[in-house]
């Protein structure tokens, strides 16, 4: 194998690969990436054997073939080299090496056999459809956050992707929770998406289809099975697992009574939290909510540090309400509203509410409550 | 005790003073900020028994008095607090709380008795000059990274500065050194300092110094006793213990027949280190240094991973010469240098190098070598 290519080209590429090298392996060569070379350009692979991401780039082939090399060290190698060099890279077969040039210079890396460089089984998927970058990307952002980091509720430990019932018709929805809160987002059903089974896309994968959606308009090719879910663009397939365990049935989760609503500025909402929450101990965090009047106080106290109190002007017509919430939870849910306003929707004192943005019916948040 | 305070003047002062706060303590009153409010102002002390810092500012002082509050709470509330708020402080000796209020947020904090914290001895200083912010920099700046983290060689834990025979005469010297690397820095002897006894200067210490010396033409106020150093600005005056030990006589550390003389640009010379040292294994990391005739060879060999070399353009005119060198240390003493070219100076492969910033001969770095 030997062919040159451009630096930035090369970093992209292996940037993407080495990201899914597991830092500690027993398993030698799954700290390798694998790259091939052929007529067609160059491709990079690696593997945590759940998850594999190719990246294609282009590069002017001598000779097609194939090694291994330590993805961790060949990607701090070519970050260091200096912008816009051409970087030659050559194997060395009969020394078992893997030369690497770029100006005056040079490196020679320990290679693994390609042969023994696992390959992940192929599948047949279900459902085979395109979905812009920018709604996979809302789907993941607005309920990562609620993934639980539980290892014994490992059916929890991913988003819940499906095809639901929703506000207007079958709907291409993200689900996660932890059981202290939890987030249900729709987008509209993709063509050719309808026979899709749900996933449970685990918690790195999420991460790691993150970075192909920075291109809000970008089509992004979607493949599910039972067994996998894959992300394609046009450089770049990142081929998942999902998680083998069935997602409870959270609908029985999300209130549908309450009906006492508090519209309030999200923005304004998380500081005034985080401010009042300073006080807190770092192990309960409890700040409590009183409703009155267009009034909302948030109150925290801590029998050792002090207490902190904080009034906010906000919508609310219902009678008097003291409710109260893991601090963390509030400001992650206030972080997710994209518009001015943030809805919520509460019962009473021991029930969850619930909250929405603005009018938005297309995605909502649980939260429990906690006692205070 | 009761004033009000710009946001940001008080965030500036807590800053500083929290800064110096150890995040464990045994003693509760040591994580506490001391505030005293007079007809001057406010001023807020924070100690950890080795530094005091007080810093003052200005407010509206409606009843003097004193408290303690935690230091990293109180610093937590104002940092959320929105800019431009005016912050309203107010002691409640009954509750034994401190209040403070900021539009409507309002918080409420325990206190500890003003009588209860620390005073540090007061001193008489053997030597009080004054001296440029940018002086003093250059001085902490171009030394701290050689100081030792051994804390069995406590009297290497800090920087020496004293009054020393320099280039063209007495200078204002410091010196760091951890028995690996050394860097010696000089200065003009500022008028008064004539006097000043020899300290070494404990690297917390060097740190939070470190923070006054933002403005560059700033005059700051230096006192120097055999157990003391005091530095202030009109706000802030950190007063420190310095180390109690006796600094080793590093003169005899530093080659004086040096001659065979390397020049290279410092940046691109850090660049090729950190390049070839990027194959080796984290515990020894020694770069191999050919010298050959305008010719420097950068070289590292790491038996599980690979090699690396690299070739640089330099000026050198002496018999070939190879010598190995810790790549850390080689970037950090290139770091230290502002002009283009490093000078080096080299005798044979198992003596120490001699690098200067250029033709500068105010600041010297040596450098013992590895067997490669």
């Amino acid at each position: 194998m030997k062919f040159s290519i451009e630096r930035a080209a090369l970093l992209d590429a292996v940037s993407q690969a080495q990201a899914v090298v597991e830092r500690r392996n027993t398993i030698p060569i799954l700290a390798n990436v694998l790259m091939e070379a052929d007529a067609d350009g160059v491709s990079f692979k690696a593997t945590d054997l759940d998850i594999e991401v190719i990246d294609k780039a282009t590069a002017q082939v001598e000779r097609p073939g194939g090694t291994t090399v330590s993805a961790v060290l060949f990607h701090e190698i070519v970050r260091k080299l200096p912008d816009g060099a051409l970087v030659q890279i050559s194997e060395d077969q009969a020394q078992g090496r893997l030369d690497i040039t770029a100006g005056r210079a040079h490196f020679s890396l320990a290679t693994l056999a390609r042969e023994d460089f696992p390959v992940m089984a192929s599948s047949d998927y279900d459902a085979n459809f395109s979905c812009k970058a920018g709604v996979l990307r809302r789907l993941f952002d607005k309920t990562r956050f609620a993934i639980s980091t539980e290892e014994t509720r490992y059916y929890l430990n991913g988003v819940y992707m499906h095809v639901a019932e929703g506000e207007g018709g079958r709907k291409f929805r993200a689900v996660a929770t932890d059981g202290h809160r939890l987030a249900r987002v729709d987008a509209e059903l993709p063509s050719g998406a309808e026979e899709m089974p749900g996933v449970i896309v685990p918690r790195k994968t999420v991460d790691q289809v993150r970075k192909l959606l920075s291109d809000d308009d970008a089509e992004i090719a979607v493949s599910v099975s039972e067994t996998k879910i894959r992300f394609a663009t046009p450089q770049i397939t990142l081929t998942s697992k999902v998680i083998d365990g069935t997602f409870p049935d959270y609908a029985r989760v999300i209130p549908t009574g309450n009906t006492r609503e508090l519209k309030v500025d999200a923005k304004d909402f998380a500081k005034a939290v985080d401010r009042v929450a300073t006080v807190s101990s770092e192990r309960s965090r409890a700040v409590k909510l009183t409703l009155d009047e267009d009034r909302l106080t948030l109150s925290v106290n801590a029998p050792d540090s002090g207490n902190a109190e904080e009034e906010l002007a906000v919508a609310y017509g219902d009678e008097k309400l003291e409710i109260g919430f893991n601090a963390k939870y509030l400001q992650e849910i206030a972080a997710q509203v994209d518009v001015e306003m943030a809805t919520f929707l509460f019962n009473n004192s021991g029930d969850p509410a619930l909250m929405r943005e603005g009018d938005d019916l297309s995605a909502i948040y649980v939260v429990m409550p906690m006692r205070v």
